[in-house]
């Protein structure tokens, strides 16, 4: 969901060819957030400090053609200090041309330009307002621009007031998710990030020890504005509150000068960013972009305010601290991503690498927490809460898509072993349906990049409400593993491509284990438990066997990539696959696919089933196993040809399907190792996997960024 | 899911025109339940009781057509006493052909002849069985004719057993659901039905008041098997129990001969049947197919047998009794139905008959309960539960297809009044999952018939765990409604389409009933309770303004007629209406359909987003509107042109959709009356039921009987 960097280099010599590019290649590293259109704004030279925008449709390459022939830049011009913002979008508001590209502009003279990840949710309210103020000279169908064009006017209202009350004033004013960078000609040097809802990380690459694990944060007091604007001006929107607003407060406390010893209220030391000092800020989406130049890192939290004046220095602001418990501090955190995880090495897509690297990553996933010869599981994150857990009255899974998906199919172990009932929700219905929820709940909140908003929003409303609430993530130091009481990392390793894949298998792992770990101590289940963990020892080979299947699918992929639709129908533990399965069709090949429960089959879908239409069916030897034999049976008694997705060494099914003269209804069978029930959709989901990616291979589509689509949804 | 007919004329003399008539008019009557072939089974002559069996593949009037030209058959010949049996198909086993319906047959000289409704599911095992023991003449691929054969056998090994001990000995061989009826020339003028899952019922017409209400049940005794078959030499299939087995005991005990006086264990009184009185039976899958000629009927448990002896009298019996308060009687009903409600009046399909009828239906589903003037709703069939119900810990709603979407229309509002966790589960699932579930949860079991079979099973497993069973059902009767503690009438009146339309609308208003009840001992609840109530007195008249729409709908369905997909979005209350609305376009128009729910379409689903790709989006003014505002933007600035179905009134959505050029980005606008939150839903699907009518009928397909499906799925 778009990408937002900025690079800000001080005292630090560049060339603007070295700026450019670094800015370009950390748009590259996040485009799997977004790349329908790009945009970047620069100074024109030292010597003039105005805004030069460039913006382009398409990826980032596109923006880099246009930037290489650009006539207002000077390429060997090197630059002490210089600020550049950029960004790769994915369209929410306002189809994917230039116009509606960020950056946006206040105005002709590119005053103030902003880059943004989110979605306004007031921007007609504001853009009204802005109107009657005389602000007229719209560009753009997008909610950003109103936010460029109201720092304008906070400006001309009040010239006097800084970059950092404009800004607290600003954003006093919207509803919604955002991110931001500013970059304004009148504030030269300088940059303000701040966000809500949407992630934003600072990176610090300076020639100093950074010694200090804190970064102490500035609170501004609790008074009207100073700006001359008040939020109030701005009508609400009808029920919809952006959640936390500062309330029209803008003066600045105990603000810390550029290169003053800033003393950590509660670290163990001091240093000095700025001055005399030469420093380079890269402000990023997520870490992936910033691995290759620095691994020390600051998350922000919502509402922060962080601020690299012109004397170099970073400050962290907010308005007022809220909570007696808030922390007062930033940490700088040390990334332990390795630059070579985030590239795609041999492979020729991020998605195919991940796919391939999955006997690998559920190994990461189960590493040094579950010993295969005492059957011991030990989750790190979770020792402190596992009584707590234990005497809970539900257990509610909440997620979205794929992570979605990764509930459902572990809901009826975790139901086995756990012997409480466990809901699973969708979590945008969760919040539309302001779901009761009891301080005896345990809500588990699964997310690949930790960030999906729909899901930090249910965080959020159970965590007000009581509830003990649990991360599962992919992602260290994401909001919601921040904002949890305790997690399980999934340890899947980077996931680039916007299809998820190993991620939903690692995910699938973690909650099989947490499944083990409640019920350690039960007698009656020391046999089940028993055979899942052996069966866990001996996953990592097993989907080794599934992927020497690539061949085959291949093959099935280039005899089904003319299709329309796709029905993928199983049930039990399958159900989950066949939507999964159904969903990395729909979103990498664009084929209306859909999964289908089969015990739902005669209440409705059967109604599509015919010679032509395109079937998967999933049927292991479980306790459905009699079920899906019915069901394959109905299919083909309806003239359905389906590709059957079955255990090795099952010749029953096959002989089912076959009638007397001995032909076979099936347009092949694919055969994966026999597992535990409660496994067998790790191994099923890999061959739906490689379909999707082949069939896109084979239709020229770009895997890695299928259309309309990108990674990490930050916005409702 | 196939429907099954028998008429029996004793001492009432009829021509063999009549008697064949009759038995397609009832088998038309019940054509809804399948119709892929359809076949019949009558005496050759009064002087020849060798059994006459006329299948065809297709419809009941094909079958009609070749009965009229078979030369087997003396139209004119008067009958004074005689058995047929007749059988409309719905293919689960084997394709729709003459060699796979019913009737089947024991062997060549159609020794026993047997229709049939379920399935045999170890029908496998019972054929190996057979032709071990030289039964090797099977004709065709379905579960049934093992069933004939079977009898033959038990014929064959204990030639004086009778039919009665025979019938018992073979259902205790059989696993799975069915309901039987067998007619044999070893036993002419006679026939037996029973049941196990699938429904059936006897009616009786005789010129005999029958004062009586109570018919007494004969039980055999616990002995071992006369007819020296026993159930044991049958494999039982691995893990899949058909439930309760009778155990091949077959001596029956306490007969009462035809024409004696039977008196009713617990009734009041006596009746005769049969001897010297004339008497007709029918026996069918349900009432519609014998409303025309009686409304006297017994509804048949299962492991029932019933036997019409060769003196005409009537006989139910089962092996024993398995629980101290088992009744034992049936009752004689008196059917409320009437003819002219199954009947389609001036319309061409029942289907568009029963979306026309929702303004009055929903008032019958109302009546009598909702006092609009005090707000006091009586549910007489919760009166005794209701605290029971308000003091549980869940509130689980199971059901499938389009009963499941009703469930899922009014979780929300049942969460907000009575302040309950609400789960919602396919029934299916919910049996695959082997769901916990507690003595203090309240299940609810919605089904349109009563006699869904994955629903009957899990309202079994409820039960058995000691949670408080609640049945809502459209159908008087039907096994859900005689099996739960406590239930609803949806009193929607006969619903005779496949695809659910009119008891969709009226399961929505039972269910927010009784949220209305379970909150009305609260004070904050009553301003909603108000508002919600005065919108319910709206309702119909706002649903004939929603059917005005009719003819424009028309012209929309001859632009979609020939479209692939649709995708069907919303989220909130109308979530419910996409998933619905695409499961009628699935059912009738056998277009790939899917509802979407908008806040995951940038999890995936916006990939199919593109202009030619057909896109309904449901948008009214509630607390989720802005985020449909938001999805419809997403939507068009990927290039989608959107129908968008709102509010009557509601500009503020369709300026979002219109460019700066004045361009409206919409393909068209549906507007539908506003109303309450929790009621939309109601409106918002009309339209939609609506588009997949015309949509079917300009393509020239059978509304009332889509390909593949059948309305009451009594299989699992």
């Amino acid at each position: 969901m778009c990408g937002i960097f900025c690079y800000l280099n001080y005292l630090t010599p560049q060339t603007k060819k070295y700026i450019l590019d670094t800015l370009l290649q950390g748009l590259k590293r996040m485009e799997y957030r977004g790349y329908d259109s790009a945009g970047l704004a620069v100074d024109r030279c030292c010597g003039d400090k105005s805004t030069v925008i460039v913006r382009e449709r398409g990826k980032v390459a596109s923006l880099e053609k246009l930037v290489n022939v650009s006539q207002e830049l000077n390429m060997d011009e090197v630059c002490n200090i210089h600020c550049g913002i950029a960004h790769t979008r994915w369209a929410t508001h306002g189809e994917p041309a230039p116009r509606n590209s960020h950056p946006h502009r206040s105005d002709a003279n590119n005053t103030f330009v902003v880059i943004h990840n989110g979605i306004v949710t007031n921007y007609m309210a504001i853009k009204n307002f802005l109107v009657e103020k005389g602000y007229t000279d719209f560009e753009s169908e997008t909610d950003t621009e109103v936010v460029a064009k109201l720092a304008l006017y906070i400006y001309n209202e009040n010239p006097s007031t800084t970059f950092q009350e404009l800004v607290e004033t600003l954003i006093g004013m919207i509803d919604g998710a955002f991110a931001f960078l500013f970059k304004s000609n009148k504030f030269p040097d300088q940059v303000i990030a701040t966000r809500r809802g949407s992630p934003l990380i600072v990176a610090i690459k300076a020639d100093v020890e950074m010694l200090t694990e804190y970064f102490p944060i500035l609170y501004s007091s609790d008074r009207t504005s100073s700006s001359g604007v008040n939020r109030n001006e701005i009508p609400s929107p009808s029920g919809h509150s952006g959640g936390d607003l500062p309330n029209g407060t803008t003066n600045i406390n105990g603000r810390i000068s550029p290169g003053t010893a800033m003393t950590a209220s509660a670290g163990s030391g001091e240093f000095k960013l700025g001055g005399k000092t030469p420093v380079e800020y890269f402000f990023a989406s997520d870490a992936s972009a910033v691995i290759e130049h620095t691994n020390k890192v600051i998350y922000l939290e919502d509402n922060d305010i962080a601020h690299v004046d012109n004397a170099g220095g970073l400050h962290i602001m907010r308005t007022k601290k809220k909570h007696a418990n808030e922390k007062d501090f930033r940490s700088v955190n040390t990334l332990q991503l390795k630059l070579e995880e985030i590239m795609k090495g041999s492979y020729n897509y991020f998605m195919e690498k991940e796919i391939f690297e999955q006997p690998e990553s559920v190994v990461n996933t189960m590493r040094g927490r579950l010993n295969f010869e005492t059957g011991q599981v030990v989750l790190g994150g979770l020792v402190e809460h596992l009584d707590d857990i234990k005497r809970s009255r539900r257990l509610i899974m909440i997620a979205c898509g794929t992570s979605f998906h990764s509930a459902l199919a572990t809901r009826q172990i975790l139901e086995e072993l756990s012997q409480l009932p466990v809901m699973v929700e969708l979590a945008s219905d969760f919040m539309d349906r302001h779901t009761p929820i009891f301080r005896d709940d345990v809500c588990f909140f699964i997310s690949q990049s930790g960030e999906t908003a729909d899901s930090l929003l249910a965080l959020r409303y159970c965590k007000k409400r009581g509830a003990l609430c649990v991360g599962v993530t992919n992602t260290v130091g994401s909001s919601i593993s921040r904002e949890t009481s305790c997690g399980v990392h999934i340890n899947a390793g980077p996931e680039i491509g916007v299809a998820s894949t190993k991620a939903y298998t690692s995910q699938i792992i973690s909650l099989l284990m947490f499944a083990l770990l409640i019920s350690a101590d039960r007698i009656s289940m020391m046999e089940r438990r028993k055979a899942i963990i052996s069966e866990l020892e001996k996953l990592p080979k097993k989907i080794e066997k599934v992927l020497e299947l690539a061949e085959d699918l291949k093959k099935l992929a280039e005899q089904y990539q003319k299709e329309n639709s796709f029905l993928i129908m199983g049930r039990g533990y399958n159900y989950a696959t066949c939507l999964e399965g159904a969903l990395k069709i729909k979103e990498i090949t664009y084929m209306h696919s859909e999964g289908i429960m089969t015990g739902e089959l005669k209440h409705g879908p059967l109604a599509l089933v015919e010679a032509t239409m395109p079937i998967i069916m999933i049927a292991v030897r479980d306790s459905v196993y009699v079920n899906c034999q019915n069901a394959l049976q109905q299919v083909i008694s309806r003239g359905g040809k389906p590709i059957l997705i079955c255990e090795e060494g099952d010749e029953e099914i096959v002989r089912l399907a076959t009638d007397k003269d001995g032909n076979c209804k099936l347009a092949q069978v694919i055969r994966v190792p026999k597992t535990v029930d409660c496994l067998a959709g790790v191994l099923t989901v890999i061959p739906l996997q490689l379909i999707s990616l082949y069939v896109a291979v084979r239709n020229g589509l770009n895997v890695d960024c299928p259309r309309n689509l990108a990674k990490s949804v930050t916005v409702e």
